[in-house]
């Protein structure tokens, strides 16, 4: 191909979603990495931390110091929360577009961001810039942004689930929305703690965060956002024994209006046209796994008539369309690339 | 111990349930194991099979036709549903009580059990004088019962979650109550089936059963019982890639008059003097293996005071309170022996 | 690409060699799939039976009776042994060239083909010509060859584990080489058994085949002739509670003339030109995730100088370079693409 | 019973070995549990941290510090290596016997002690009075021992596997002993380390220590004593992804005269009348569950005529007869108790 490839760096290559950014950029064909930065691990390469990358990545990882950053056209940050809105300016500055992985410019209220993170955001200016990168639902937005908040990967269940009946205006709000959401064990990042440790979180599973975890801000932000009215939003996360992997299962009471709704056939106009929405068949069970290593998310819906309310089943990888995979996807749409482009991985199964 | 021990015989000891009787019952002091059948293995010594028994269980396996378990004081049937019901009548005559492991004597109402069991029921007179087996929900009927029914895995964590709440007439009805269940691969038995395949089951998940699973028919009526009131009951079963271990998170809308009432306190007296329930403290998020090889349930309380609705965790392991464990249990009420007997194990963690 | 498309059949997709060729092959840029037959499940969409090809492979299975697979460039045989030498001379016949990937063109002693699998060998003459599939040591061959014996997933560890060693003459045949090998569970194939369910193969490990292991036989025949002398062969396989993954530990003893060998550089040498096999820096410790989903072979030398032994560890993915992408590759040679086509998958980590 | 208790502390009760230990010393019907120390958790009752132990153990971690551990009878140390050594002098002063579940005092050579773990040994005259805790090989100076240096998980498989053979001088030392060893991930401990995270040790595996492990040195020590004879040995472990188990394959020249000795005759004798060590029936395959949770050690032979190698399976729980369980038989032998007193239950299958 003719075309200039995009010059790329990543902020934090060596945690879940770095190294999976780099497995997706790896064979991307309009890409060629940069800079891969990390504190701990400056001079070393890249393939020795990750022997599964032996032959795709050369790089080595760079000090984030001297790592010239400013000569990319993109910087992806897979750091902690609040590294990427300290550096962000300056990349814009230079021209740079930022996808941050982390929650930096995911909420628009600062006052809600600094009481689940703990931390004042320091550039609320380019927070209100900075578009939430989710495109099936903002995908015009995310044309022209210079900065995107990349979703946590809980939201982007619940929210592509429910976008088709809040569109519509099928959801009695009177009753909370309910989202039971379970997850791998490498959503809590490639960090030494002892409460994942494969001794401590295999056979086993347990319930977490029910007393406010930072995805519900999140969620309930957009939802009330795109229905354009309040709601309640009970999110209870667990944490199920396997490497990736995010089912939801949200239980929705619907308004009165959804009775004469087909809405299976209303899911599937809805994401018709996008590449990774799948509306499984009526009555389908999708498993994790029928999306190991790729971008697609399935949903299945099981209206449950008696009681007036849907159940979604919603599958994702939690770190391909719930992290690195759309935020690869959201450059893709930033550059001008066709939207799949370097997203065509067949998932692993089994 | 001078007291002459129970003769206990199983049917169907080759699946999980049944080989989960033998380890609870292999080390029960006021227990002789005096027949274990199964059709297809009559001959081969128990621990052949179950290497884990070696030194713990001589018998071997016998024919069902020439096991003479009419000599027995308790047979438990570790069965398909329908085994139960075409022998229970020849072992009562004979004196012997009856504890089945499955379907047969739990549900009250032969027109549901017959549409959900694709079977007559062949014995509606024993149906209707067999207790539902749970000792903190009927302990008394257990002590003079000459047949139980033992309940379900999943029935078990939701009706004990629920009774306090029930008891006191705590639960706003116009909205359905709302189980997302999550259950171990061995709750799926020991069959040979390609669904549960090390290769299908592991580092993946599902939801099953949402059109209909057969613990809603038990659930739904034990709550209408307890509740004598019509209540709508919304029920999802996951399978979570681990041996052992289940946890139901149920969402409950909160009647008004709950909000003058200390929850956890109620939990607390209510189960105060059971051994086999543990209220955690409040805030507390029980894992499964907490419980792993023990006869306990555990369960959480976390209220949602934005909604009023509370949110329940209850763990246990499937195969000991969901099933064999609960079994034993009531086989001490039944017997007048303290109901801890040969139940004292501590969990396996990690 | 103006080149045609080669149009591939595949008998038996049901399994997991079957369903990893489709993975591979989906995306394949020079592959038309053209039929894919299972005798069970004739009619039903591949997706429906393997989500994750929803998207990407669109047709169904077919009867094997009417599959009109005269009419492919190539069949492979993902099925039972025994079924591709039944249809091997029909194919043949019609110009097709077969990859199988059961035992039947492995052997070339007919007498131990049939000690081994318990059944005639059906058809001599065409075993005769069949070459092995192991590219980095067959590969001339394989070029013009028209019937593949697809090695078994064992012996392509062990084999190209020591096939430098062997070559330059390093082993001390005195003492019997020893092969420690562990494998995931999915090398047990997509069949309802017992002992593969999820409940018995997970939490746990065995060895087995000790006494007699179908692989044995096949990499002592070929160790012998690429040793060109009789040696002994100790092979213990050992069941793994993880889907893919395949370790092979090799102990050997060392000629006296190989103290003047650089055994790290010999092996670096040996590959260099392969795409498909790396050789780990001296000291490393691979794991089997390092190749999850690709094609690729690592092997890393441990000296052991007290002993006069070197301990070899090689990890693949047993149903990629194990079976499927090793059948894609011999295939690439086959038809003159390039060796690495289709098979650029970057390994899934974690 | 009438007998006083012995009173029991723990130093270390946060890691795998210490809860193993209190698991199996709360229900052991001659002990009292004295104090648990934790230098970073004191205060937290011990049932906060492991609820597994919720209504089995009542007290509180206490600092190293204040802990009273003079007023107890014995004082197990499930530390790091060096701990036990400090403090046992003052111990052994007030008449405490000292069981060290670490390596203290198990290498009689300080030298070696001192290359492998990085520390001056501190206390020589203790170790040459310490005991090397196998009872199967050391009882009776077990019975008189002040210190127990409790063995490593992999010293205890292959030295009770090899055992018979050596004390018959059945094997031919001109060829290495091979051990090709196996464990759970638990073997390594609760610390926060990335390498053992769920999302790292899960669905791979991988040889490690092969240029040195600390227990090759302790296992090449006790197999020279028992042969009075030098010999060469090759261990290699791997990490597999289970949370409990170990199993050994050891690899085994036999001398001449073994072809006279019907070996699985001689193990069987050789152990009889241990309750611990269970010898399986001629080609049996034991898995590691088939001991989980319990103190049993299973081996089986597999000769290998053609090559004159014998092969030994040995399977173990890693935590209890490779730790805690061996230490607590210890234990029962210093204290002149049933061998077998607290160590009756059940392993855990499935």
């Amino acid at each position: 191909m003719a075309t200039k490839k995009i010059k790329v760096g990543i902020v934090g290559g060596t945690g879940y979603t770095g190294v999976e950014l780099l497995r997706l950029l790896a064979i991307h064909p309009d890409v060629a990495l940069t800079a891969i930065t990390s504190r701990g691990e400056a001079g070393m390469p890249v393939a020795d931390m990750f022997p599964s990358l032996r032959g795709f990545v050369d790089l080595a990882f760079t000090d984030p110091a001297s790592a010239n950053l400013s000569d990319c056209d993109v910087v992806f940050f897979a750091t902690p929360h609040g590294v990427a809105m300290s550096q962000a300016q300056t990349l814009l500055d230079a021209g740079v577009k930022v996808i941050d992985l982390a929650a930096d410019f995911r909420l628009q209220d600062t006052a809600v961001f600094e009481q689940w993170y703990k931390m004042p955001h320091s550039c609320p200016n380019i927070l209100s810039q900075a578009v939430y990168g989710i495109p099936e639902l903002y995908r015009e937005k995310i044309k022209s942004a210079q900065v995107i908040g990349n979703p946590g990967c809980y939201p982007t269940t619940v929210l592509l689930g429910l976008a088709p009946l809040i569109e519509q205006g099928l959801i009695d709000f009177s009753a909370p929305i309910i989202a039971d959401s379970k997850s791998g064990v490498s959503g809590a990042g490639r960090k030494a703690e002892v409460a994942t440790l494969f001794a401590e979180a295999s056979d086993t599973m347990k319930a977490y965060g029910i007393a406010g975890h930072r995805h519900h801000p999140e969620i309930h932000a957009q939802l009330t956002q795109l229905a354009g009215a309040n709601l309640q939003f009970i999110f209870v996360p667990h944490l199920i024994p396997m490497i990736r992997g995010m089912l939801s299962t949200i239980y929705v009471k619907l308004s009165a209006k959804a009775a004469a709704v087909d809405l299976q056939s209303l899911y599937q106009q809805r994401y018709q046209n996008e590449g990774f929405v799948d509306v499984m068949p009526a009555g389908s069970l999708p498993e994790t796994r029928s999306v190991r290593g790729s971008n697609m998310i399935r949903i299945a819906l099981h209206p449950q008539p008696q009681t007036g309310y849907l159940t979604l089943v919603v599958v994702q990888d939690n770190l391909v369309k719930g992290a690195a995979g759309q935020a690869v996807q959201n450059m893709n749409i930033m550059f001008g690339l066709a939207e799949a482009t370097g997203l065509g991985v067949v998932p692993l199964l089994p």
